[in-house]
């Protein structure tokens, strides 16, 4: 089935998901992330058939998140690593986690994110980096950029709800 | 096209985008956060099919992001509205937001989070919530929690790499 794409959207959320919102692609860098390079360790990891994993696989290196780079002639192999685009999706797939630990995890934690040093569980939680605080609504607020649209100014000018819409909650 | 689940994998980042990985699901959910509750609202923000965007509300409402209220009975109209789940969910979007603007903007950014009292652009960072510290290697891991499967903590043990492996950055 054709999709409707989303890079031609205004809004970076829906140009990033255009890139990473098939079905299988995030856990596909998250196995990247975990060390992975070769076709046959994502097909074992995720159980995934190989022609959709092929496809996955290609569009990952067309949008930039991965190269892919030939190690063995014969037979041919080519293994697969993260670029520094694929290298800055980390955060979303960290946010994930918290998110699926707290709310997809009725047995208890499998995976959690520890201080190397004290073993401690960590509360990942966004914030910005120059000041600390944790990005918030009455704090920060979503804003038109300098390249907005007109329908982007229009969308953003109540405020901007992804960090707190009236009524909606903080 | 039937896909294969992923809900009874143990990762936790596997089982949340069994609940959201769908493709539009983020969207409609970027919306809600908006302040969006109308299906006309959701249909016309999105240009999505409403066959489509009637499956997508029904599976985020099943699955816990969405509650749905019946608000006129001539003719029947409902509201959606985010649950603390949805709620949520917030982090994930706001690191895709930050990832979009960094990647998939060459005109410049049409929208940014700001501080609300000075204007000036927030710059989304994951930390631990307790120390401040940013989520990354080498003060931070991934390890196997009490509820781990064997599997799991063969996976893990390794050190985790979604906080940067050996060799793929930190």
């Amino acid at each position: 089935m054709q999709r409707k794409r989303f890079n031609t959207m205004s809004c970076p959320i829906a140009r990033g998901l255009d890139r990473v919102g098939e079905w299988w692609s995030m856990l596909i860098l998250r196995d990247a992330f975990a060390g992975m390079t070769r076709f046959d360790q994502f097909e074992k990891s995720l159980g995934i058939a190989p022609a959709m994993l092929t496809r996955r696989l290609k569009a990952l290196v067309e949008n930039g998140l991965l190269t892919k780079q030939r190690y063995a002639s014969h037979p041919p192999r080519d293994e697969y690593r993260l670029t520094a685009r694929g290298e800055d999706f980390r955060p979303v797939l960290l946010a994930l986690l918290a998110w699926g630990n707290a709310h997809f995890t009725p047995e208890g934690p499998q995976m959690q994110i520890i201080d190397a040093a004290s073993g401690e569980v960590a509360e990942p939680v966004l914030v910005d980096a120059r000041s600390g605080r944790k990005l918030q609504a009455p704090d920060f607020k979503l804003a038109h950029g300098p390249a907005a649209t007109a329908a982007m100014r229009a969308r953003l000018a109540g405020g901007g709800g992804l960090l707190g819409w009236p009524g909606v909650g903080a």
